[in-house]
């Protein structure tokens, strides 16, 4: 192979990690809810359209696994959980910010059509 | 609704709005290969490990609809097909450029753990 096919490898597999990790349809979602004060399953759940309870321990697993967020079990009476998000896990809005914007310009271009 | 709903509620669906145009695991990496030179079908799926045809094909026609490549038939016998990215495609660089460094970083924080 050469340098450069070897270079565009390394590029596909950086960006198929980052899908891997923060691609589909909910998990930088999950993350802004959490960002914008949602600590509790429930909440989280009541903020985001349409995603089911399901779903979302499906993602806030994952999440936890990639260090992004974490899990804390409060000891009261209930038992209390609460999801905050890691410090790492700020580094994310590299990525939301410019898919924000590109998302809201491909809306215009697409109804422009 | 307040004004902070509204503008988190937007938020989250220009950010679907990108992961369902460019999201998954191959379109982002379909649109460097043709980036990177391949126009024809049999040399981007050479280019992209574990693609299959079906799956190109899905894709191909998924960014063809969202106006990020275009397809020109190549009246010769035999018939040809070329794929070249648009003008617009080039606005995914504000995409690719951020999950390539946040993928390698990624890994080597999630194997540095």
């Amino acid at each position: 192979m050469t340098e450069q096919e070897i270079k565009f490898k390394e590029k596909i597999k950086a960006i198929q990690d980052t899908m891997y990790v923060i691609g589909g349809k909910w998990k930088i979602v999950i993350i802004l809810s959490i960002y914008n004060g949602n600590k509790r399953f429930n909440d989280i759940v009541a903020s985001i359209p349409k995603i089911t309870n399901r779903v979302l321990s499906k993602e806030l697993k994952h999440l936890e696994e990639n260090l992004l967020i974490s899990r804390k079990v409060i000891d009261e009476y209930p038992v209390r959980i609460e999801y905050t998000l890691t410090e790492y896990c700020l580094s994310i809005d590299e990525l939301a910010g410019p898919m924000e914007k590109w998302g809201k310009n491909h809306m215009k271009k697409i109804s422009g059509k």
